[in-house]
């Protein structure tokens, strides 16, 4: 029952994402993640701490895909819990809009580091992102938890 | 354990649709909301009731998806529950395929309102759906439930 | 409660598929599948029995694919239990990576009959995999399990 509990949880936390980036909501992706959490992005950014993770929505970059018109779509999360703490892996999309229709911009691997919380409640430690380009580091991200 | 079922009960619910847009059910998706339900798609229509619903898949546009190859895949929902109610949102991708191979045809955001009947079952009371071009109103659809 | 066990199981054993196949690990597809399970990819194989299956992410085909960057996306799965069987229904879609950026490769439907062994454990009897791309054949595979 616990283990249902917690999978949930970290399915539901890890779904609020895509809504919150399109959004541009950069203090609620910050919530995601523990206060000294961080988000790695392959070639991008590693973003330290919630300031910093809701700082990149403010960034020139992530405030033309929304003027475009943007959606941050996930996969289903493989999830592996290991008492307080937690790993999921999965796809991330990222679609933008453009002259010619949308196109399939970022498509990425995710590796996420999860932490139950003394309350109860999971949050993130840890998301790497990188492109899915034949890149080995990327498909790395991908591997089960060990 | 309630909360569980509910969220499970939703998650199958809203995964139905897919498969039953690309088999061209309309009354398979209709059923999917209550007889007075209804469902928005910005700027093509606002049908109200089951029969209006269903009648969705019998127009020329929706026909000349099935013909030419179409997958409604939808991402994974974030559910707030409130009692009898509850609030899903995500993303829904059209693919189309074409001359060119597979496109990305549609790409928007959805809000979903459920209720909880009497006889426990979950149902679809309003779904709206906009393309994420860039538009201000599609965004507010994936806004965190009040 | 066991109920949401076994759709719980099911999910996850699902959503083990696409990385697995984007890292290339063919001992680790094969394994989601029970020891004389089969996968069929409509026009292109029918692998019956772990080893064929493993053998799959070995062709020519798979190893192009991961060596341009590849996902392996799947989408939510509507779930039907039946005591000790079950059957899945869902998109996955194949972004691969080009000179032009990513492209979604192939989009097709997929059924999933899936069975409980005695440890529990759920593990797939038989994966049918077919283009979406105007077929009625495919088309087929998304309809509800009766």
């Amino acid at each position: 029952m616990r283990r249902l509990e917690d999978r949930e949880a970290i399915r539901e936390l890890i779904a609020r994402y895509g809504p919150l980036a399109d959004t541009g909501d950069g203090v609620g992706v910050a919530a995601l993640f523990v206060p000294d959490g961080s988000y790695g992005i392959a070639g991008f950014a590693d973003a330290n701490g919630r300031r910093a993770i809701a700082a990149l929505l403010d960034t020139p970059t992530h405030q033309a895909l929304m003027e475009d018109g943007c959606a941050h779509l996930l996969g289903p999360v493989t999830i592996t819990l290991d008492g307080e703490r937690a790993t999921a892996t999965g796809h991330s999309i990222v679609f933008r809009h453009g002259a010619d229709g949308f196109t399939a911009y970022r498509v990425s691997a995710n590796r996420w580091t999860l932490a139950r919380a003394s309350n109860e409640e999971w949050l993130v430690v840890r998301r790497e992102n990188a492109l899915l380009d034949g890149n080995a580091a990327a498909r790395l991200l991908l591997q089960p938890a060990t």
